[in-house]
């Protein structure tokens, strides 16, 4: 169906949406100019024509999966509901666990690791997710909802680390089962206690 | 100085760690058994006269890695101090966090997860460290160190998420330091405060 009446602007699509699947189920190193040019149905020609090589065309996939994440935790963490239950929205929202982080698994990649043009989308998206989380648990603190002691940033750091650790159990044990309770764990740790609430009135 | 006086368990034990490293480097996919031979300077007779092929180099691999990593986790876990102090020790243990974990990568690697044979030693290994910390949080229980309320089970994984998790962050920006953020915020929720003790009493 592909290879009749395609446009160029199609085919630079197709190649796009066939490096992100790649890049999620193999990562970078183990995905072959190849094997992408399969996966989309297009010839060699037309790879070098809408990208310098396999490294630009990965940037652009990138990016797109990067801005894709970035959108679908805002709307988690912009939705209603008090710091806590959006922090547990965010948390508790459905993932395909097995798959593991499309943006996340690229830090294993030794090739994007080692390149700072191909590191930045990843490091970008992480980071602003660390900040955003990190203005709710300040916003939380504020309202009494989380101890007075804990630093917003830091608590940031281990949600976002508890998710893509999550990840890592949750693969090796071969079930999403290892990603819940490591959630359900930090949930127990930051859920505002019943004594705690008083002892803070 | 490889070439010559090599005896037959040098060859094979140089193909063990010459395989340990590119494992942790550039995972399984990123690691042809052309770039083992090279660093174990070894020629391809010698490796198939030791091992059936690379998935069987990597499974004596990846086992004697997981071992390691099992004895350096024991020694931390079974050391001296408190349920907190111990957790703590593990959390802060001196470790080379831009290179990732050596186990805990392979689970990015879509031809580990496939294989039932190279992921058990990866799962067995989170599996046992889960365990071991998840004992540790049951006797904090007892001691009243920890809310009755935790769940060991959970608090345990998230304590194996967050680890994982860091090394995910502190890969994507280039420093160590979110990783040692995201274990500073983990320290911080699990730390009994002063006014739960006085709750506890």
């Amino acid at each position: 169906m592909y290879s009749e009446g395609m446009s160029a602007s199609d085919t630079s699509e197709r190649l796009i949406e066939s490096t992100r699947e790649l890049l999620w189920e193999r990562g970078y190193v183990g995905t072959s100019p190849k094997a992408i040019l399969e996966r989309a149905g297009a010839g060699q020609g037309s790879m070098y024509h809408h990208f310098k090589g396999k490294p630009d065309l990965a940037l652009a996939a990138i990016r797109r999966t990067a801005e894709e994440m970035r959108a679908t935790a805002a709307g988690v963490l912009d939705g209603p509901g008090t710091p806590y239950e959006r922090i547990e929205a965010y948390l508790r929202r459905e993932r395909d666990v097995l798959r593991g982080c499309p943006v996340g698994r690229l830090t294993m990649d030794p090739d994007v690791i080692a390149s700072d043009e191909l590191r930045a989308p990843v490091d970008e998206t992480l980071d602003w997710l660390r900040e955003r989380l990190a203005g709710i648990v300040e916003e939380g603190k504020e309202r009494g909802q989380f101890a007075s002691g804990l630093d917003g940033e830091s608590i940031a750091a281990t949600i976002v680390a508890t998710v893509q650790g999550g990840y890592v159990l949750a693969r090796a044990s071969g079930s999403p089962t290892a990603f819940d309770v490591g959630v359900r764990g930090l949930l127990s740790l930051l859920a505002p206690r019943q004594d705690q609430d008083q002892d803070q009135d």
